[in-house]
Parts: C-alpha cells; structure tokens; sequence
C-alpha cells in the first residue's frame, strides 16, 4: 500500500510541517502522517507568530529556505516590529495571523511539494531493526517503512486536559491523543517525563467594549518575515490591551483549591515565561496588574484570544474573573482555558542534528523535546527534516552553530544542558545575540542553505547583492563629506550638538540621534544613490555605520571561542578513561556525547579543569 | 456564566445551523453548542450539496430564508442541473462545494446572527422538570438553561468507526465520540437503535491519472441554489467519472471475511440509496461495474473524494480495488473509507413539529432521527429551529404539508411511518412532486416564511412579482400570433410539424420541441417583453405554458386530498374508545398521535375501514 519513504514525519504541528517540506525540497520522498488532515499546522495556542528572539527564529528558518515565514506574511492580520526603539540586535518581527488561513496555507504549501505524501491516522509505534528505526505501524496496524522517522507529536502523547477539577483525555480541545508510543520509547530505553502548558478562554469578540480598553495598531510601514517576495495583505486589524487588577485577583483566587496546578493534580512543568494567570498572580504577589492583550482570531472571526489570561481554574471562576477585566464586562465565553499535560523526552538523548542516540536514523523536534512555542517547534522540524534527509542520503551532518543562529542555541541549549521545564527562546540565551538579529539572518545563513540545496543560485545572489551594496553605501558615506553650515540647522532640530567642522556622513550618522533618512533630506548625492537600492539595504547598511564597531568586537569573541567549538571530540569517547575527570564529569559526558570541547564546556557539572583535561587529551 | 437561553441547539452540523439561525432570526436567543468550534459545519461526507429531491430541498429551505443555499451558492466550485432533459418536476439542482469555505462561511454567517452564542463543549444530558426539557448539563458539569432544546447529534452520539475488522470510538475520523444522552434519554422512555453510514477513501489527486477519465464539467449557464443575489464565484473546476470492473470487484471480494458489514460487527442498517462499494457488488452481482464520480474537495487543494466508493473494507483492500480502477493505477491514499455506527431514535416518537412526544420542549433533528444526507438534515434543523421559537414565545406551529414541500413529505414519512434505515429523500417519495419543484419553493413557501417572521416585504414582493410576471407572459403568449410561414422555417429546424395556419404563441410552445429560446428570435414583440423580465420569469412562464394542465390536475387531487388532510384529530384522542378500530391501528394511532386524518390514513396499520371508523366518529 506504501513504497518505502526516505522520511516519514509523525505529526503535523510547526515542527512536523517544517520537517516534511525541508525534507522534501532537498529530494527525499516524505510521507506525512497525521491524525487529521482538517488540522494541518492548526494554531493550537495564540493566533501569532514571531516575537522577542522567536521573530528572529522565524527569520532564521526562512532565510534558509523553511515556509514558517512565508505563510505568516501571507496571513497577517497585524505586522509589528518589536523593540523598535532598542538596538538592532532586540529589533523582533511579531504578527498577529489568521488561524485558519494560516493552516490552510501550510496545507497548501504541503500539497504543492511533489514530494510529500500525506496520510491521515494515529501512529502507534515504531518498527525497529537493529537499534535503527524502519518504519511507523499505525492504529489500523498498517506498517509503513521509512529509512528515517521524525516524531513531531506536540502534545498529543498521552495528553490529558485539565479545568479545574475536571480532567480528560485529549491532545488538543476536542481532538484525541495519541497513545502507544511513549510506552514504546520508554521500552527502548528512553527516559520520558511529562509537561505542562496552557491557553486561555476564547472569548466572543461582540460581547466586549473596545472603548474601555487601549487600541494597538500594527506598524505603519509594514514589515515582513521573509526575505523573499511574497505579497503581503494590504489592510491590518487593531488590536487592544487591558489589565486584571485586584478583584481580577481575588476572584482567581477563589478558584485556587481546586486548581489542578495548586492541588497537585498537574505533575508536569509549565513554561515558566508563558505562565498561566493564576500563576502570575501567585508568583508576582506584589503585581497590582497584569497585561492582557487582546487578539482577534482572523479577519471575520469575531472569536477572539485573550493573550495572557492562560488559565486552568474552573470554568466559572475563569469566567467570574474575565468579566472583571475594563472592557470583559459582558464578556461571553466560547470555551475556557485549559492545561494540558503530556509526555515529553529530556532532550538531552539527542544529538545536535536532533537524532536519538538510542535509535538510528529517528529525529525528535518539537514539543516532544521540551520545547514550548510555535518557532521553537518549526525550527526544530526544519533542522531534523534536512538531517533526516542527510542522513539518508549519507551526506553531512547539519549543526547550527550558537554563534551563527538562534536555533543553533536552541538546539545546543536543549541537547546539552536539557531542560526540565517548556523552553522557550529569549535573546537572552543567545551570548552573541548582537550577531544574531533579525537583518541578517539571510547574510547568515543562506549560504548554509545553498550549500545544502535548499536555496537556489537567485537567492543566494540577492543576499550577495545585499551585502555588497550595504558595503557600497557605508563606503559612500565615509568619503562624501556633508558641509558644517548646512548640516548644523539638522543637527539642532534632531537635539544634537553642532558640527564644528565639515565632517563625513559616516560621523554624523554614528550620532544616535541622527539616521539615513534625516542625512539623505540634505545631502543630495546620498539620496540619489540611496533611491537605488531596496529599503532592507538601505537599513542594512544604516546598522552598520551605527553598530559595526560592536559587531567587529562580538565577532573577536566568537572567533576566539570558535577554537573551542572546532576542537571535535568523538562523540563516543569513552570517558572512564580519563581518570582525572571527575566524576560527575565523567557521567555527563558519557550521557551527552559532546561533539566539540566548546559543547563540553556547556554541560553543567562539567568543570573548566575538566575542560583543561579534555584539552590536553585532545591536544595528544 | 449564562443566562437562560430560548433555545439551546446542541451540534453545528447542517441541522444545528440552520436550527440555530432559524430560532435566532425570528427573535429567540440562542446558544449553539458544539464538541469543537473549528468543525462547525464540516461536510462530513461529500463536497456537494443538492442532487435529485435534495437540491429541491435546499431550494426550500432558501425560500424559507435559511441559509444553507446560500452558503452552497457561494462556496460552489462546480454546479449542474441535473435532469434537465426531463420534465421540470425531475430538475434538480446540485453543487460541488470546496469544504474548508463552506465551513467557514457557516461560521461566519452564524458569527453575524447577534441572538447567537456559541459554546465548545460536550453536552452530556438534559435538564429536565415535569417532563419538559429545562436545559443541558455539560461535560465539564456546567448547566446551561434554555427553554428548548434542539437535539443534532448526527454520528457522535457513542459513535463507533469500523475499518476492516478494527473499530474505534469516534464521531468522525480524528474526532471524538459523544456520551451520556442515549442513555439518559433510553432512561426517560425513548426506544434507541443503531443506524450505520459509510464515507469513501480520500485520495491525493496529484497521484490520479485524469487523462483515462471522462471530464465533467458544470452548467455553461450557472444556476443556483438561492432565490437571493448572492455572488457566485465566477470559475468551476472540472470533475471526473470513471468505473469499477470485474478486477475491481474481485479485489474486494476478497475483503468480505473481513468486513464489518458482511460478519455481522456493525449490527445498524445502512442507507439503501448510498450503499457502500461491498453492498453494491454483494447486492448487484450481476452489474459489471459501477460508476465514481471522481470530486475535487475545493478550489485548490488536491484532496479528491471518491463518490461511490463508500466502503469499510480492511484499508489494504480498498487500497488495491482502487489502484485497479481506471485513471487510480499510481492512486495515494490520504486516508482509508469507514463505516460508522451511531445512535438514532426512531422518529415516530416525534411529533410534525420535530417536538419529541414525551419531553416537552425537546427537539430531534437530522441524523438522530434516522436520516441520511445533509439536505434532509438541514431541514429538519431549520423546521425545529423554527418550532422551538413558536413554542417559547406561545405561536403556533408550523407543520409543512407534504402537498406544499418535500420538507412535509420528509418529517411526515419519518413520524408518520418511521424508518429503519437511513432516510433518503426521492422525488418517488412525493406523491405531489408535479407540484414540488426546484423552479417554484419561492412561490411555494416564502409566503409561508413571510407569515412567520423570517423573511421579509421585499422578498416577499419580489416572489409576488415573479408570479405576476410569469403570469403577463403567459397572457401575452395566448394573445400574439405567430405568422404561419414565418414559423414554419423555424419549426422545420426543430424537427417538429409545421403549422397549418397562423396560431397564437401559446399553442406553439406548448410542442415539447419548441422553446422560448427559438420563439422569441422570431417573434420581435415577444423577444422584446421578454427583455424587460429576468430568467427565472421567463423560465418559470415557459413552465407554466408547457405543464400548466398537469399541474392543474395534480393541484385538483391535492385539493380533493386536503379535505382528508384538514380533518384534524386531537393528537391526545385516546383511541381505546373506539372498539370498532382494528387493535392494530389502536396502538399505532396511540402511538403516532396523528394530527390529521390524513396523517393517520399514511400510519402503517391503519386500514382504509379504520379510517371510516375514524370519519364516522370525528363527523360527530
């Protein structure tokens, strides 16, 4: 009934899409199997993409040749640069998406890949052979083979809904979970463990008074998250925030007993940064309020997401508390918040290009791996899609370095430290994040795409292009002088202190306070060679002139750095060997099987006098 | 957390919608419960609506002021009258549909209706005081009170899928089944059974080989479901019929031991009308092959329905019967055809109105009554949407007559007789479908609308209007003559006698060989009324010209029936008094509770002398 597939990809969230289209585009034939095709890349949480550090990841995954980026443009209802008043490297693309066009616009995507079959039922486990995975046996006891499988299982193994005191099986409201493979794993010899995450009520957008709360518009002049040439919606939707404030509290309050986060009921973990509002409430005592955005569903819907007020207390007492909030005053529910619980595996049985080091040829990304959120999940997907791939095709090996990618973090971060509650991104977590911005993700990392042929020649030259004509413009704005008297009424309207001599644009655009666009109103032969070129490389070289000195020193560290990360250790040493490590040290390095002396370093309980004695292992 | 509602509608299928905007329409407020908000009006089967006596239907229900025509109108990608060649009785109206916008733009239009909320949940039994239904009690254990409740459960109430010899619980394919009402409701005195359906395989139409198909393509000249102006989509895609052969047949044969039909584990009837492949080969061995209807779901995906092809055979046997089929040699499933068993209650326990007997204020529609098909469905929804309002707010019932729609014929064959099987609608089943056309449900019943609050003056006017209009031409045809040797060239052309003098239009066009089409080309004063009327006018006038005699008489039988049929018989009659009646017809009238003597002579088991008995007795 099936041929044998180079890849099949279990589930079909953002990880899962973005494996079987990667897979697919490098020449594997993929077959994708879900549990319902109605429900291809379905928005399981808010109806947005991107965000602090995510907008970057989303980027990253389209910049090298991945759909994330493509399908939220073309759905946007509201595009938002984030951080817009910080430096470049906090600048984080966000948009708020239709849910439905956004699924149907994967599902779409999908179709258009020749390569990609599609089959709908519920995978219950694995075949094995040799410690190598060969194929899925689904529910109906159909054996597929496959020379590699991605499991992208979201939250659907064994996933259980909790409100209030209530609890039922389910991988998403109304949907099904998905058993049988955990157990399977465990049997192998995995460790598993369980999560915990949430969503808020959805509400019904007629029964709110938008004039109680605060509209939030999209930016004016759009921006986008893919580098290619997708049009985007003309139109935007507003969007509001209002807050919770004391009897909010109180009334949330009222439900905590029979909370299943504060009764113990919930084992799992919840993200720690995406906590639920009685979370918030417990945890930030002193906080008289918190934020609650307002977020419309799609274009037409008048469904909306109530970002913020995740929450798993009973279904009234969420409803009391709603109806507290300015503007929530009549508010009707469509369904209340709930929290799921499900399994998960310590990411740390991966190795960086996200195959097991139990199994063979098996990729897990996503939600399975800890992970929480949409671009986490897809970026995932994207890199086990093109190892899976690789792997098959015996090519190289695909791993993001930290120092070159957000999901190079991601994937290090997870398969190096692990981690025990939902992981999500933050600039934070990235220590070179002043490379790593949004602007230059394609600089980055197309070549790395087109290396593996997932980018064509054209878009490797468009990036080329970019670079050089940014170059082109700093060079022109360190040899085209701007005269002192001219110059100094500008410099007075922009609050800066006059010239006090004729200088270079360069120098004056290093001021804060001065951009391209004031400088090109004055300087005439700036604005007519600036009239040649796209606004993203107008912007690019404007980042430059005012951070390149930044960069040329964060990219000192990396190269210094970068010895330890190209010290390659064989992932399977046998530490005990070395009877000078300690012994926790020992242990660790056993378990994660570093690649590089630079992993190594990652590990906790891995000491830098353990490092030391790497070094000179490695330097016999 | 709610208020009391007027009219609670549990399921948002195409019984559920149009239940739910029937009520609110008319003023009641309504809250529209569903197990999942993103599945509201799913096709659960084929992406189409109408076909013979069930586009007649949805022309009802449009003339009526529901929606279902309109959102087919708009949603359509292909649409084709079928029967045109016959007499207008037999035209019958039928889209594809593309299935994702169908479902959304119910969505949308419920989402417009200001009397109607919407819940996501699982309703899991009534609320009952006095025997009159109070409101639902949900999963979560939330009580919501309404003052009626319309029941549409379709295939989720303890719904069990069949592949083969697997089977699992489930509504639909990847969704949940829906518990707890059979059984309180068997608790309260309803008999339940068990009814069957079945849906085909969907296939990736990127796999089919179209070029040993034969093409079939919609209407050059657009029609439509809607009396209203909707805008219609401009293009139609193409869809394809190719047959099943002896191979084929052989291939599934070899499934029988294993299928859950033939071995007796589903123990429901299936429909009789739309039988599954197994059925078909098993019941008409002596047909050679059997015609499919190769339908894609939508305007751009690739997603093909195999209408025909309806089968619960083990997955690996409909795969090989499929790859035999010609133009399915390289075939890819996306997932296997099933077979469902659900819950119904035989609707002889309700009364015309869709009110159950013995719960007041509790309705039945759709599938729970033993029907099939999304027309008949959606009938049923919008007569006990309608019928849940009148009783709230004390109006009068509205029972549709089976000489005034298919929608009497349908809810009086089902509480009149009953069914054992999947309920069909066939223009057979009408005794009066001269009069029942898909060219004449506005004349017919938006009166009746108007009457009752759902449509308004304008529509109303413009019905009149049509009429009127229609009327003049025809007054005009037997006014104007006709050159004998001007027509006569014409007449020649269509291959029909000529003329032996110079007659009147009228007498022309009543030949079967000649339409309006030819005649007014050559009649400049007919071509130029003509002009000042739109198409439907003329084409309901060229009707009236050709069957008015037919008509007429149909309308004398009708008239002499409607004596019998406007007997009314008090429904609570207790008919133990009348020992003269046989005690067959006893029981079965105390059990029907008929309305009228007409209803009562349709009660299998109730002869033509216990009708006597019954005049005799009511003529006191």
């Amino acid at each position: 009934m099936f041929k044998e597939y180079d890849v099949i990809v279990v589930g079909a969230g953002h990880a899962g899409c973005e494996a079987a289209a990667a897979a697919a585009n490098l020449g594997s034939s993929v077959l994708l199997i879900t549990m319902n095709m109605e429900t291809i890349a379905q928005m399981s949480c808010n109806p947005a993409m991107g965000g602090v550090a995510k907008g970057q990841i989303v980027r990253e995954i389209d910049a090298m040749g991945g759909y994330s980026g493509i399908i939220a443009d073309k759905t946007t209802i509201q595009f938002r640069m984030l951080n817009k008043s910080k430096g470049p490297a906090m600048w984080s693309p966000r948009t708020q998406n239709d849910r439905k066009r956004f699924a149907e616009e994967w599902r779409l995507t999908l179709e258009s890949l020749p390569n990609v079959d599609f089959w709908q039922e519920m995978v219950s486990s694995l075949l094995i052979k040799n410690n190598t995975v060969v194929g899925v046996k689904t529910n109906l006891g159909v054996e597929i083979k496959g020379k590699s499988v991605v499991l992208t299982n979201g939250t659907f193994l064994n996933g259980i809904i909790h409100i209030g005191e209530k609890k039922m099986g389910g991988g998403r409201t109304g949907e099904k979970s998905a058993t049988g493979l955990t157990e399977q794993l465990v049997e192998l010899g995995f460790e598993a463990g369980r999560m915990k995450t949430g969503t808020p009520p959805r509400i019904d957008g007629r029964s709110l008074n938008y004039s109680l709360m605060e509209e939030q518009w999209g930016d004016e002049e759009r921006g986008r998250f893919s580098y290619t040439n997708v049009a985007l919606p003309t139109d935007q939707r507003c969007c509001w925030i209002t807050y919770t404030n004391d009897k909010v509290h109180e009334t949330l309050k009222e439900g905590f007993e029979k909370s299943p986060m504060f009764t113990g009921r919930i084992k799992g973990l919840g993200p720690r940064y995406c906590p639920s509002i009685e979370d918030k409430i417990n945890r930030f005592a002193e906080r008289e309020r918190h934020q609650i955005f307002v977020e419309p569903e799609g274009w037409h819907t008048c469904e909306i997401y109530v970002n913020g007020f995740s929450t798993s207390l009973p279904e009234d007492v969420q409803y009391k508390a709603l109806t507290q909030i300015p503007g929530f005053e009549n508010a009707k529910m469509f369904r209340p918040g709930y929290a799921i619980e499900y399994d998960y595996f310590p990411p740390t049985q991966l190795s960086l290009t996200l195959e097991t080091k139990l199994i063979s040829n098996l990729f897990f990304a996503g939600q399975i791996n800890g992970t929480t959120g949409y671009e986490e999940a897809a970026s995932q997907g994207f890199i086990a899609g093109i190892n899976a791939h690789q792997k098959v095709y015996d090519k190289h090996e695909l791993i993001m370095k930290r120092s070159e990618s957000y999901i190079g973090v991601l994937i290090d971060d997870l398969v190096t430290k692990g981690t025990e509650e939902p992981y999500r991104m933050f600039t934070s977590r990235a220590e070179h994040r002043l490379l790593l911005r949004q602007d230059n993700a394609d600089i980055r990392l197309t070549p790395i795409a087109h290396d593996l042929g997932l980018v064509n020649d054209e878009r490797l030259a468009i990036v080329k292009q970019k670079v050089k004509d940014s170059d082109d413009i700093v060079a022109f704005t360190k040899k085209q002088g701007i005269e002192m008297s001219e110059a100094n009424v500008l410099m007075e309207e922009l609050g800066t202190s006059p010239l006090t001599q004729n200088v270079k644009l360069f120098s004056v655009l290093t001021r804060p306070q001065v951009n391209i666009s004031d400088i090109r109103k004055v300087s005439e032969p700036f604005n007519n060679l600036l009239n040649t070129f796209e606004i993203e490389t107008v912007e690019q070289a404007e980042i430059k002139i005012k951070y390149e000195a930044y960069f040329e020193k964060e990219q000192e560290i990396v190269n210094k750095m970068q010895k330890m990360e190209d010290k390659a250790i064989n992932p399977d040493f046998d530490y005990n060997t070395l009877v000078s490590l300690s012994k926790e040290a020992r242990e660790k390095l056993l378990k994660i099987k570093p690649r590089t002396l630079g992993q190594a370093s990652r590990i906790s309980g891995v000491s830098p006098s353990d490092i030391s004695v790497l070094m000179v292992h490695i330097a016999k």
